[in-house]
């Protein structure tokens, strides 16, 4: 690696040759190579608006693009050589371009700075890691309604303060985690909307003189339009808190998801069995079998949260326009996105693999006095009790219950009517478990009806989400 | 204060009492007593609706409408007894619902639950504060847009790395904080379409059994339908982490307009001096005039960034369906809209009522060779010498500059031409500061052109935002 | 209250009143009036260094603290007035001491500045929570030792990924928590000592010209000593910082017994049952008894660590010396106390009066094969084979008693013989579960001797902790 | 890369493969493998350890010492072939050493578990990253007060709120930040000390069956002694997270002082030229010269307080003992160590090379009235005017001069004394900057004598703490 001061594309007033240590702390190239397709298509279309505009020739514009397609095709082929001292991708894409096909090469920086052109480079990346995100949600949810479909009869209890509650089905529950997916597909959508606007053109920080056409690059670079002004376009990184944001409530709800596997996957619940090939041993512990893919999809929102906070409290503050610090914003992305990539995908194919135990959800149903709040609905309603009091009346009968070691279910109508004089005899029925879950058939309930028109909702969203994706 | 079983709405088997330090720990009454209009207004509509279902006969709703009323009066003239016994403004308002009208309040709770009633009170709370603060800034781009309108002749250095970069005038640079704003206003909007549903009707977890008309509560409560899923209805935070975001956004930019104004407030600086009526003084110092406000707003931001990550945390990998961590949510998104609801409001009076000394600001273009771009444009444009050369003559050009004490600007045409053959006498005029910004007249750029177009856009997005907020 | 020019201690320059909006945006006030006490401790040792080093009067000085008293008094009383625009605690309580005592109440402030006074006011108050949290530690410790000791011979499963891993005590797992807070004590007191020195003489940010005595106002004030830059005594905030930090760490070990106590409470588990006291109910479901403290415990965690985050991000770049966003320092830190206090005491009691159910644990042990390293490390021991060969043949006893729907301390000798021939009939001894836990006498392992070694250990660190506190 | 079910060291129970996605998911060798030195040494100990125990014969432990060595010998030489399906180092390190030495080689796992195994590698990881950050801050400080003494004549204004307050002395300014530092080599040394003992023993979660001595293991690895609990020394974070705080405080001094650069680099300042060697030039404008350092630290003190927040919510809520979600705590710390300890050397290097202009900073000192207080401390001192009143009257002196256009040092007597008859003529000295600086001369103030003590102490301290580092 040579270090002189004409290496530099900056260095015409400086005296000294940069220290080795500042390349070192100073350079992104080590991270941001990762942009070169975003970069190289941002100089060709960028080279043809030049040309348009009648800035280059249409020989140096061919020759520049030609000369761009080489290195691609060389970064590709992993023959590119990547030197600390050329700082970051921009730069080095430029100097090898002007080796392949000279001083052309140099005119392609003209109307554009490195502040517009990292901004338009990473803004690309980010609302392509949109789409990706948006894609994976889709398949998820998909995942999720097949097993929704599946287990709508398959009763379970359903927890809060992971006690037991009241009956539901395994479908209503997959669905309450559907819609969370849902909502994280809707707000990546409304991001990459927000965002979707260009940066380039506005140079360092003023605009450019050259008489160009943003709104040429920005179509050609597939956004709605070019930004509204200069500063604001080389100093906003919204749109990569914005991802992060996105980013850190999917991975709340994949961890909540990964929680309950985690849990129906104990001796303790028994729910679900993961598939081997999903799962891992102990190095010293020969019985064990343990979820360490969901504990890991738990555990990673953490280092999602951390990149958010990371890029919030370098931007707090920065006065404008472009500020070196903002260079920090790159890396957390990078780590959110092949985070959430893989995640989803993994958590994808460990719901399509593992075991589902019905009966030994089934079973779960006979602890917990699940059909506590049946008898005191029956109570309001047939016997014209107040909520209140009936809630109060049945509180009694756990307890009474618990002091037989019996639940509540398994109460003789003898026993029952014991509690309280004013509960009457067919209160007994209202104890069933199914029963009790088919009840719930309001709109958004448990019952089977109620969740199959769940269902039916979500597939519709479904369809249209995918044909959204399509243009 | 009582405390004794009977005292609680759902003590019916417990044995022993609760203890004083759980009702300390446990109650939310002492911070969400803040929703009590909501919780009344979500109570009557609810009571409205059990009527149209035939659930409570008219007498019992109006007779709950009437009782519901005098404690909204009650809470207002700040009658109302609060006991940390009752635990939430929920039971606390229930219990004397039943002391006023009696037996008819019992019914109140029919077909919901504290689960689906606390999440309906605080999104209703949370929609609110977000169309506040969407009103809050509007004003504030209101503000901006007049100073941005006075101030399009006014020239100042535009800054990169906190070194003077290149002349722009101090309307553009105002058009760069309204975009940051207008971005923030429309986030706010897309998270409140996306949470504008109503979860009452969940109940605890899974439905009820009644036969209630959920479309009916959401439409009279203005939301857009009901909440698809009883689960996801009682342990959704998405819409409060939505709103500590957005308002983490909006709080970033906010502090970043704030460090200029502490910058600019300096000595080193003196474009600008704050009013009186918005600077304090030293106890000890005389001579002191401090930037307090704009201190304090750069400041604040850390704690709404605070708030988001604290109900990050508490949600991570928690299990359906609702857990008490949840209680956790609300007085970090208090705080963060009281913080902001007056950071904005005073924002705004400083900004009205501060003092712009352009006279500093053009002073200030004359130093740090602001016409050095336009120097190397010239190269380029004139003498046919590719970018990158045309940079590194003007950095010699510079150096020279320096090496005589001068700003590049106060060079002689004989001085100019000295430094390198290939600069021609013409090449002087390019040093001129005003022509230099004018010169930059691309889309979104700095010359009071291209200024006046940003200007209009948002002078027509804000009569449209305005519109929007009038429905 | 009135608002005048004449109101403010620094008014002299200022020509125009301060506006409202800004008295309330600006002043502490209504939060650091918390602090009343160690601002009329501090202010009395400073009248009295004053006297003795000649700056003030004997009786100035006995009516700057006579003065003080009767203002402390009004305070604890309720009498004193508040008012907004006397913006903090120090401008409050000076100027009613100059009310009361007339002239000599304004030379106390002679040598320090209200920047060097609210560094000291709010060191005094966090060194004070730092000592109270420490002793709630070690009441924290005493019961989980009590715990501990009563429950050496309770035998339940170890849990690594939430699966049975192998045999332990109940007596030993509460010293993993003892050793938490252990720790978390250590951390206190290490941050105590790092940050105990005194602030108050640093004056506005460069020292006093007054000859003073800060050795005499440390001592006094039971400092260390005085600090040495009168800069950093300004600006400095790791006290607060360390502060949150330490109570963050508590705040997970507090979440991680939390999320066990959360485990074994539900139906699932059933190994504790929490005292009615500390239990409370469903407002719609009569049967539920819900964790709500562990919840809450395990919830407010994410609070903490956002006031942490939120002072990060305030300190974050702020220049020398004294800046306003310093004021952010003292809510968040308020907050944690307050938070943590009352967690680590109810915790406590919480502890105390849960019940502990000796045989669903001892059940629990019979599921999961726990035994399974035992018998490879009979298999290695005993057989001479390598333990990762070992490892492999006990894990193909796992599946074979897992397809058998036995555990594997279920298996009969000709069973387990039958699986491999390296199996020796004497290997089926090592399946017994009380013998693996005794088994396993390292030091710091689980056998009743190996964890009787632990708890007297802590119980020695018990004593001298509280030795090292009565001080 | 082979896949199968015999690859895997505890595939016995398993019927089918891992899938290539779970591989790459759960895998931690990518970044693991950075702790190859540790676990090399900590298995040579261990080792050693059995042989003294009798566990393994003389042979078996050279023999298994011999091939670790050729091991390490053949990572350093970048001849290990690392295969992801070996999950870790410590598996990718055993499985060789079985293929070097044999059957020996499985022996090594004796007594211990992959849990005891990371602990202790990821333990001795970060306590050498202790001791490599306290060095740096020792150079750092070194640095720091060369250039203190050398400035203690630079007279320059201290700033509050960024406004010019009371004139300093540069060298006094330099050990306010030597005071941060020095705080942060005793937080991290408290770290140390706290965290100093070895968990390896305590095997998955509750010892060892064999009888092996972790105080031998404890001592030859350099540690206090064993850790006391083995749940909680397989589960234990604490060592991270609290170097991952001392590193978030070191970068929060790092980014105080990164700023004041940044500021004093600006064309408004100029207080100092930062050498060519470490500034960094502009793309398209030829004149800039960015202080990109001083910005990127301060940036950067953003990824670690994200680094730091990943991992406190990873550990929030897990259960004992260890959860698969620990594994997120190495990438965080790496990253952290990396950026600091580039970070405090490249800070160095650049305090070392910057050039400081004493001439603009003594020019600085005429703005801002900073003799204002010695003025008003002048009224108090000689006319017995208490000090609240002489504040008062200085601030009318103040606005008096700005009406006039002068610094309050540039008015005559005439003009001084016609602001009020209480000032007499002598009161006119009491203006002059030097006098002003010599003035403070308290205890930690800025007069020369004072900051000469403080740089003495701190020159002590600083040998003390060398000798301290070199046992």
């Amino acid at each position: 690696m040579q270090n002189t001061k004409s290496n530099k594309l900056w260095g015409g007033r400086f005296h000294k040759e940069t220290s080795q240590l500042l390349e070192e702390f100073n350079a992104s190239l080590p991270f941001d190579k990762r942009l070169y397709k975003q970069d190289i298509l941002g100089s060709k279309i960028h080279a043809k608006m030049l040309h348009k505009c009648g800035i280059l020739t249409n020989d140096e514009m061919q020759s520049i693009c030609v000369g761009l397609e080489q290195i691609e095709q060389e970064i590709q082929e992993d023959r590119f050589i990547f030197t600390l001292s050329d700082e970051d991708i921009h730069m080095a894409i430029e100097k090898r371009l002007t080796q392949i096909i000279g001083e052309a090469g140099k005119k392609l920086h003209t109307a554009r700075s490195r502040n517009d052109q990292v901004a338009l480079d990473f803004r690309l990346f980010v609302l392509d890691c949109n789409k990706t995100l948006r894609s994976l949600c889709l398949n998820l949810i998909h995942t999720l309604l097949n097993i929704a479909q599946d287990h709508t009869k398959t009763i379970l209890p359903g927890f809060t303060h992971l006690q037991h509650a009241q009956p539901i089905n395994f479908g209503f529950l997959m669905c309450a985690y559907i819609c969370m997916f849902v909502r994280d597909f809707e707000r990546l959508e409304s991001s990459f909307k927000r965002n979707n606007y260009c940066p380039l053109g506005a140079a360092a920080l003023a605009g450019t003189p050259y008489n160009t056409d943003r709104f040429y690059t920005a179509k050609a670079l597939g956004f709605i339009a070019p930004t509204l002004n200069a500063i604001d376009s080389v100093s906003d990184r919204d749109f990569a808190l914005d991802f992060l944001y996105d980013c850190s409530l999917i991975a709340i709800h994949v961890s909540r998801l990964a929680e309950e596997l985690v849990l129906w996957s104990s001796y303790e619940f028994k729910f679900i069995t993961l598939s081997d090939a999903y799962s891992t041993g102990s190095s010293i512990m020969p019985q064990k079998k343990n979820p360490d893919i969901p504990e890991l999809l738990r555990g990673k929102s953490g280092r999602v949260f951390g990149n958010l906070f990371a890029l919030l409290a370098v931007m707090k503050g920065l006065p404008l326009a472009y500020n070196k610090d903002t260079q920090e914003d790159k890396e957390g992305v990078f780590d959110t996105f092949d985070t959430l990539e893989i995640s989803l995908r993994i958590l994808n194919d460990l719901l399509k693999t593992m075991e589902i135990h019905t009966n030994n959800m089934l079973q779960a149903c006979k602890k917990g006095h699940l059909s506590a709040t049946d008898l005191a609905d029956f109570l309001v309603t047939n016997c014209d009790i107040p909520f209140r009091e009936a809630h109060h009346i049945t509180g009694e009968a756990v307890a009474y219950a618990e002091s037989l070691g019996k639940d509540l279910s398994e109460l003789s109508i003898e026993e029952l009517c014991r509690i309280n004089p004013k509960i009457p005899k067919q209160a007994h029925k209202a104890l069933d478990l199914f029963a009790s879950m088919e009840a719930r058939n309001s709109y958004g309930g448990t019952s089977q009806q109620a969740t199959l028109i769940q269902i039916q909702s979500l597939q519709a969203w479904l369809q249209t989400a995918k044909a959204s994706m399509e243009y």
